[in-house]
C-alpha cells in the first residue's frame, strides 16, 4: 500500500491496453452486428408528404388502432375511432377492484380484488425485442419493471410423474444437463464419436461438458458440491457452527427422461419468453390509457360496426351507438383503416375484393383462458421461496403464475390460477360458467400448493371465445393460410387496409399489431401522398 | 355458446377432477419437499429466557453487528455498538452523488452521479434462498426489485474468439445446447449408447433431445426457424407485408468450443445466480439504513478498536474516538459480538485462546475491484436492447453489468464498469489510482461498447484491498482453512464470540453474515441464561 501506485500503473494500463488488438477492426464488426436487424420495428416511423386534408376512419381503439391515429393525426390526417367497448385498449386490458364484465352467454363477473391488485386477461408480458411497443412505452412514458419468466425456484409438474410431487425448475434443469453431459462426455472419451468433433476440439469439448453439466473430476454427474453449487442443497450453507452444506441426490436419467418435464424447459429458453422481460407497473392497461392520453380525444366508444362500405368517393361505416342502439348511423372517411379481429369482422358485411374476402374468411381464432384468484397472504414467497415466475404443469390449468410486484411484503396477492391456450382443453374452460372454471382453478392448485385451500379468497376468469369484442385470443394461422391468404390481408383494398395482431407475423403479441398497424399506415400515407 | 354450460361443465369439472389421483399422498409428499431444509435460516430466533441485565458490546455495525444488537436487545441485553466508519452497513454500501471516500493511500474521490443514481461497491445483488436477509429485508420494509442476472441480449465477449466481437449470450446458450444435443442424438441414433440409457427410454431421450436443442425432425441443429424460435433471427417477424422471419446461422461447434465462451454459462445456472435474484430498491444501503432506523441509537459511529481484553469480570474494549483520537478510550461489557473482519481483527491484540487466534490468522482475503460508470445515456438500451444484467468479458474488466432500474426511460444511467474478483487482475487494479481504473474501464469497456467514447461522463472506482475498514473483500476459506480453523473461528472464546460473513459457509454474501450473526446470537445466549 506505500508504492507509488501512480509510477506501476501507467505503464500497466499502457500494457494492458495495448496487448487487445485490432480496434478499428472491432469498431466496424460492432456496426455489422446489426442489431436493428433483428426487428421488424426500424424507428419511429416517418410520414413525409402532405395528406392534404384526408380523412381516416379507424375501426377499434386497440393498440393497432390508436397507433394509427396517433401516427396519422401526427402526419395531417384527420382521424376518428369508433370503439366497441366503454374503454381503449381492447385486449390491452386488466381487471381490477369494482370493473364488471359480461361474457357472451350473459354471465357477469365483478371483480373483488383487493385495492391495489390487479389481473391481466390478455396479454402480461413485453419481450426485449418487441421494439415497437417498448419505444411507443418510453414515447408515451409508461412504467416497466421485469416480468419474471424462468424462476429457478418454481415447479414443473405432472400428475404421472414422481408420484404427483412437484419439482424445483433448478433440479430438472441442472440434473437434465448434468445427465446428458455425462453422457456425451463419456461417449467422447470412449472416442465413439465421428468426424463431427476434430480430435484437437475433443479435449475442450471434454472441458466445456464439465463445466456446463456440473460434471466431477471422473466427468461424472452425481451427488456432490459441484452439482449442489447448481441444483442447490438438501441442507444449505450456514453461519457459525453446523453450517456446512450437504448435497442432495439427483434425479436419475431414466425418471428424468420419462417425466416429460423436460418440455417445459422450452418456456424458458425460446427467444419470445427469454430474459429480460417486462411487464408495465401497476397493470397491462397502463400502455393502452397512455395511448388514449394522446388520442383519447379522437375516440368514439361503445360504437358496434355493423357493415363497411367503400367507393370511389371513400369509406362508408354503418355503426350502432350501444346506448341508443335502435337507429344505426353513419360515420365517413376517405380512408379506413379496420382493426376488428377477423373473427368478427368476417361477420360483417364489407365490400372488398374477393381475396381480403378469403383471407379475412380463413383465419381461425386461438382458445384461451385464464383465471385471476385472490389470497390472503403469498403463501408461495413465504413458505416456497417463489418470486415471480411460471409454475407449469399437465394439470388442467396449465400453469401458475405469480407475481412480478409485491416481493417480499405482507400484502395479499393475486396468482394466475390458469393459463390454457391453444389446446382442447381451453375449449372445455370455455364452456364452463366462470364461477366454475375459478372452482376448479383453485381446486388443481390445490394439488401444487396445498395452501390454496386456506388462503383463497375470491376470482375471475377469462374465457376469450367468450370475450365479446373478440370472439377468440388471436388469429390462428397454419403455414397453409399464411401460404394463401397473408399478403392477401395485408393489401390496401382500394381505400381499407387491415391491422392488428392477426395482419402479422407476431400473433398474439401487442408488437404485432403495432407493426402491423406501422406498416400499414406508411403505405397507405404513401398512397395518399402519390395520388 | 348456445348450449348449457352450467349441465355439461358440472360432469366435466367432476370428471377432470376425478381423473386426478392420491390427493392424500400427494399432501404428504409436498411437506416432505421440506423447503426449509434448503436453507440455514430457520426462521424469526426465539431467545427464552432471561439475560438478567447481561450487557454485550458489538464490534462493528455491519449486518452482522446490527442483527445481532437488533435480536439481543429485544431478548433484553443491554447492547452497544462500536463502528469504525460515520454510518451503519459496513460493505452494505452506496454511493451517490456527494459522497466522499478515501482509500487507503490517501486518495480521495468524490462521487459525481447526477441525483437519483447510484453504485454499490460492494454487495449488489441477493438471491431467493438467501431467506435471513430476505425476512429481515421484509420485517425491516425494504422494497426489493428483480435484479437480472441472465440477460440473454447481453454479451459474451473474448478477446481471441469471433474476433473480438460480443456474441449474444443467446447464440452463444442456444447454439453450444444445439450443438450437444445434435451430438447425442447421433449417437443414440447409431445405438453407440451402452447400458447407460435403455432401449425403451432412447426414444423418449431422443424426444428430449429434439425439445431441448432446438433440432430438425432429423436431429440436426442448422439455420432455420426452428433454431430461431430460440436463438432469435437474421431478420425478425414483422408486420404487414414483408414480415416473414428469417432464421440466422448459428454458430459452428468448433468455434463454439474453441472459443471458451461457453464458461461463463455457468453464471447464469449457478444456485447462487439463479432467477430470482433482488436488489433493494434504491441501493444496497437501504438495507442497512432499516437495521440503524431499529438500531441506531445502540451505534457509536467513528470508534476505532485498538484492543480487545476478557477476564472472568468481563470484556474490556478499547477504541479511540477518531474526531478526538489522542485519548483511547475504554468500553466495557459481560459479552462481546466481535465482527470486525479478520483482515484487521489479526491485528488487533485480543486475549483469545490460540486456537480461535489461529484462525483469525489463518484466513486470507479476498482482491476485489468495482467501477461505476455514468453515462450521458442508455445506449445499451437504446442502441442494443440490453435492459439489465450483465456481459462477462475476458478483457480485465471481467463485466460489464446493466442498471436494474429505470429502464426504458431517457434518464442517463450508471454502468458497473468493471468487476473484479479472486484473481490476479484485482490485485493489479487495486495498485493503480482510483482514476486510471476508472480511465481503463472506459478504454476497455469501448471496446464491447464503442458508445462508451461520447457517452461517458464520470467514475468512481472502489478496489477492496484498499477499503480501510476491511482490507479486502471477503475471507477466502480454502478446503483446508475450512478444515482446520472453521470451527476454531465459531466456538465461543470465553466472553468473545466472532460473527460476520467470515465466519460462514456463505463467504462475501450478506446471508453469511446474518446467518453467522445469528447462530453466534443463540450460542451466547444459551450460554448466559444457563449460568
Amino acid at each position: 500500500m506505500q508504492s507509488e501506485p501512480g509510477i506501476v500503473t501507467r505503464r500497466d494500463l499502457l500494457s494492458l491496453i495495448g496487448a487487445l488488438s485490432g480496434s478499428a477492426a472491432m469498431y466496424q464488426a460492432m456496426t455489422s452486428l446489426g442489431f436493428t436487424a433483428d426487428s421488424g420495428y426500424k424507428g419511429p416511423i416517418k410520414l413525409d408528404g402532405d395528406p392534404k386534408g384526408a380523412s381516416v376512419l379507424i375501426l377499434g381503439a386497440g393498440l393497432a388502432g390508436m397507433t394509427a391515429a396517433l401516427e396519422l393525426r401526427k402526419a395531417g390526417y384527420r382521424v376518428r375511432i369508433l370503439e366497441f367497448n366503454n374503454r381503449p385498449g381492447g385486449r390491452n386490458w386488466t381487471l381490477r377492484r369494482g370493473d364488471s364484465y359480461t361474457e357472451l352467454g350473459g354471465h357477469r363477473q365483478t371483480c373483488e380484488f383487493e385495492e391495489g391488485l390487479y389481473f391481466n386477461p390478455g396479454p402480461w408480458r413485453i419481450p426485449y425485442h418487441h421494439r415497437g411497443l417498448l419505444d411507443y412505452c418510453k414515447r408515451l412514458g409508461v412504467a416497466l419493471e421485469p416480468f419474471i419468466q424462468l424462476n429457478h425456484n418454481a415447479f414443473l409438474h405432472s400428475s404421472d410423474a414422481f408420484g404427483g410431487v412437484p419439482q424445483r425448475i433448478r433440479d430438472i434443469k441442472t440434473d437434465f444437463q448434468g445427465h446428458l453431459s455425462e453422457l456425451l462426455a463419456k461417449v467422447v472419451q470412449q472416442d465413439k464419436l465421428d468426424e463431427a468433433v476434430s480430435k484437437q476440439d475433443r479435449e475442450m469439448l471434454l472441458s466445456a461438458l464439465r463445466s456446463w453439466g456440473a460434471l466431477d473430476g471422473n466427468y461424472a454427474y452425481k451427488a456432490n458440491l459441484i452439482s449442489g453449487n447448481f441444483r442447490g442443497y438438501a441442507k444449505g450453507p450456514g453461519g457459525g457452527l453446523d453450517a456446512k452444506p450437504v448435497p442432495g441426490e439427483p434425479i436419475n436419467l431414466s425418471d428424468m427422461v420419462k417425466s416429460r418435464l423436460w418440455r417445459h424447459l422450452q418456456n424458458f429458453a425460446a427467444y419470445r419468453f427469454q430474459s429480460t422481460m417486462f411487464q408495465p407497473v401497476g397493470g397491462m392497461d397502463m400502455i393502452g390509457k397512455a395511448f388514449a392520453r394522446e388520442v383519447g380525444d379522437l375516440i368514439d366508444y361503445e360504437r358496434k360496426v355493423t357493415a363497411i362500405k367503400q367507393d370511389d368517393a371513400g369509406v362508408t361505416v354503418t355503426y350502432v351507438d350501444l346506448k341508443a342502439p335502435a337507429t344505426p348511423q353513419l360515420a365517413k372517411a376517405d380512408w379506413c383503416i379496420c382493426t376488428i379481429p377477423l373473427s368478427i369482422l368476417s361477420q360483417i358485411p364489407i365490400n372488398v375484393g374477393s381475396r381480403m374476402k378469403a383471407a379475412i374468411d380463413a383465419v381461425s381464432y386461438t382458445s384461451s383462458v385464464k383465471v385471476g384468484l385472490q389470497f390472503k397472504r403469498r403463501f408461495w414467497e413465504e413458505d416456497e421461496a417463489i418470486y415471480g415466475g411460471i409454475t407449469y404443469t399437465d394439470l388442467p390449468i396449465g400453469q401458475i403464475a405469480y407475481p412480478n410486484s409485491g416481493y417480499n411484503t405482507a400484502r395479499k396477492g393475486i396468482l394466475l390460477g390458469a393459463y390454457v391456450i391453444d389446446n382442447p382443453v381451453a375449449y372445455e374452460l370455455t364452456s364452463m360458467l366462470p364461477s366454475e372454471r375459478v372452482t376448479l382453478a383453485v381446486e388443481l392448485g390445490s394439488r401444487i400448493h396445498p395452501q390454496y385451500r386456506h388462503e383463497y379468497e375470491n376470482g375471475i376468469s377469462v374465457a376469450w371465445h367468450r370475450v365479446p369484442f373478440t370472439l377468440g385470443c388471436a388469429g390462428y394461422w397454419t403455414d397453409q393460410t399464411r401460404a394463401e391468404h397473408y399478403d392477401n390481408l395485408c393489401q390496401i383494398d382500394g381505400r381499407i387496409v387491415l391491422a392488428g395482431e392477426h395482419a402479422s407475423y407476431i400473433p398474439a403479441w401487442q408488437e404485432g399489431a403495432i407493426l402491423s398497424s406501422l406498416d400499414a399506415v406508411a403505405r397507405l400515407h404513401d398512397r395518399v401522398v402519390k395520388r
